[in-house]
């Protein structure tokens, strides 16, 4: 009668299935891609929404500035070819936790097109659910906004190729949701978002 | 009585905290991270490992070469400089899935010690548990296996800097595990791997 620790131990050959984790996590996996000027309220939309995920149970994490810039992405400037690698490796971060099954809630200015195009291809070609969010709100109330001040700085020359002032933001032209926060709640927002998630069967209420 | 469909939205300033992530997950988050030859049994014990942690209700995300070096690396080839930022940005990535409340398990030959000590040192700095585990073969066994023929090509020359042949793969002398895959077999390895998470409490069987 010798103790067989490891006879519990079952597992088949090749990767979880996506039906697996699915069912492992209680939701869809996907991204939600938020993009905006600086100051249009997309983390502080991005934080709450995250927080009524979790409550609700689910599973979300949000990539944004403070965890990407000073880590993954510390290696990278403000040049033209850093900002869209910056963007690029993102998306590709994102895409790995929509593959894990989480909701991953994504919160950059990612002012080009082509970059967002880009992080909504390497999803699709995984088969993962990807959402551009436009985070709407006229560039004079973002200014006057100016949380972190960089507004004030761009107008003075002290920051160049800001986006809205120096550098072009390129408004999206096929994003599934748009917030327009100057005239809409951070509840409200949340909300839409959540109804969102619900409308295309990435969790259920 | 005009229906408001946005009054059961509660959130709170700043972040979501570690303790409500842990309370969501079930688990705490954490980085397991194999590092051993190529063959040495990294990838097929990381899989049934996944695996089974899924089937008990953690939650875990595996990061290997399928779904890192065509995605978030694929900008990098295999000089010196390209391998080290090629490590540089899986240990990044381990640590915001480990941020994020889930098991981390990285499967790299990784034979660097610096550069495994630079992915510890981020998980440390961020307060994330992070557990070197290092897959121990035999090089003549781990030749012999050869699943991907990728030894024969390096004794061949048609492969230059293969770890093991022509490229040193420096042992871990730090490792929270050492699983012997010639003398283990998967079940034992995948038992050691759960009861490591148990006895640091990152799970509770």
């Amino acid at each position: 009668m010798t103790p067989q620790k490891a006879t519990n131990i079952h597992w088949h050959e090749g990767n979880v299935t996506r039906e697996e984790r699915r069912s492992n996590m209680g939701q869809n996996g996907a991204t939600v891609w938020m993009t905006g000027l600086s100051g249009s309220g997309k983390s502080t939309v991005a934080v709450a929404f995250e927080q009524v995920l979790m409550q609700r149970g689910f599973h979300a994490y949000r990539l944004d500035g403070d965890n990407i810039r000073h880590g993954l992405n510390k290696n990278l400037g403000f040049s033209a070819e850093d900002r869209t690698e910056n963007i690029r490796r993102i998306g590709e971060v994102a895409k790995l936790f929509a593959d894990a099954g989480l909701i991953a809630v994504t919160s950059f200015i990612s002012p080009y097109t082509a970059d967002r195009d880009l992080a909504r291809k390497v999803h699709e070609d995984a088969g993962l659910p990807f959402f551009e969010v436009y985070v709407h709100c006229p560039l004079e109330e973002a200014e006057k906004r100016d949380p972190k001040g960089l507004y004030k700085k761009a107008r003075a020359g002290e920051i160049k190729g800001f986006t809205g002032i120096d550098d072009p933001y390129e408004e999206p032209t096929k994003a599934e949701l748009v917030l327009k926060t100057a005239e809409m709640s951070i509840e409200q927002s949340v909300e839409a978002l959540l109804d969102l998630l619900e409308s295309k069967g990435i969790i259920k209420a």
